[in-house]
């Protein structure tokens, strides 16, 4: 495959959608074919996943991760690899570190399990480089429009959990990762993932 | 737990329902809760899954596997096990030997994967007895009055791969399957059933 496949990770409200935006225009400014995807709901199947997910109550940890695993499965066979075979750079709002994070901590799954299961719904497809925008998920959620309630002190032990399980799947994956401070400007947080990505992408 | 799981499989048409009623009716007979169910959409969530895979065209086989996981999944949490531990006695219209002999056949998955992952999203529940009901597809193809057309030949080789897988499946674990000629007539059908689910089922 000759793409290039990034993901960004990071909790909600750390800014992810504004830069997956910096860099695709970036990346369109360099000339190359750029999908901008994100997960749940990359595909058509992936969109009625996502409602069910987001709106089924109650659904049990195993059917939730399997899914997931069903989504991603969809939107690697569909959109991303594809893709990357046309050449095109791929850019996930998302992808197996949300899974990772979010599904297996406090549950009855474990993160063996999570993983394994992404890794055979997706034939072991990895990002070349994935960005994690780091905060304080109390700050970050300071910053969604829709939200602005005080978070209960449950959310706020999951918010935390959360945020660890990226630093720890960032630090056990130097190599894949790079963890950008998220409460920096959005100006300075674009200045480091344009240089980081100019360097994967080539010279303009 | 101490309840009764028990499951029919077959190809469409070869007299599942019928024979999971007559079943259901015996037990009841005997002063035993019964519950009777069904895969794919024996659950809220599976019974949108079930409409997602049936209407869904050209699904990747890695999320068609993984949706009809994600239904025994949930099946297996809200509906089967919770009647189990309840003593009740749980029949089910198809359930993992469906998925081996239908998802394996020809398709990108080996049956050793398809088996793994359901297992693993059943936390390994197998029934105690397997009810394959089993005659040649195409005389069980003209009894479904929904379907009067000619078989295409496409349709002849897959009908005919799977009957094969189902009795591949019964000769590796004859301990749970039990082979019943679905040729016979129905009440034929119904005494081999009833002599052999009366000894599972204890004394009336």
């Amino acid at each position: 495959m000759s793409g290039l496949f990034i993901t960004f990770e990071g909790v909600d409200g750390v800014g992810k959608t504004t830069q997956v935006e910096r860099l695709c225009g970036y990346v369109e400014g360099l000339g190359r074919e750029v999908v901008v995807t994100r997960e749940p709901g990359g595909t058509p199947l992936g969109a009625q996943l996502r409602r069910l997910l987001l709106e089924g109550d109650d659904v049990s940890p195993y059917a939730e991760a399997l899914l997931f695993a069903a989504d991603r499965a969809e939107h690697v066979a569909k959109v991303i690899r594809p893709a990357l075979m046309r050449g095109a750079v791929v850019i996930s709002d998302r992808y197996i570190d949300s899974s990772l994070a979010y599904q297996s901590g406090g549950r009855e799954l474990t993160a063996e399990e999570v993983e394994n299961l992404s890794m055979w719904a997706t034939n072991d497809l990895l990002p070349a480089r994935t960005y994690l925008l780091d905060m304080d998920p109390l700050a970050a959620r300071q910053r969604l429009k829709h939200d602005a309630d005080r978070m209960e002190s449950t959310g706020v032990t999951f918010a935390l959990r959360t945020r660890q399980a990226f630093l720890d799947l960032a630090k056990r994956d130097p190599g894949r990762f790079r963890v950008v401070d998220a409460a920096q400007s959005v100006e300075d947080i674009w200045a480091q993932i344009k240089q980081d990505s100019a360097q994967l992408l080539g010279p303009a």
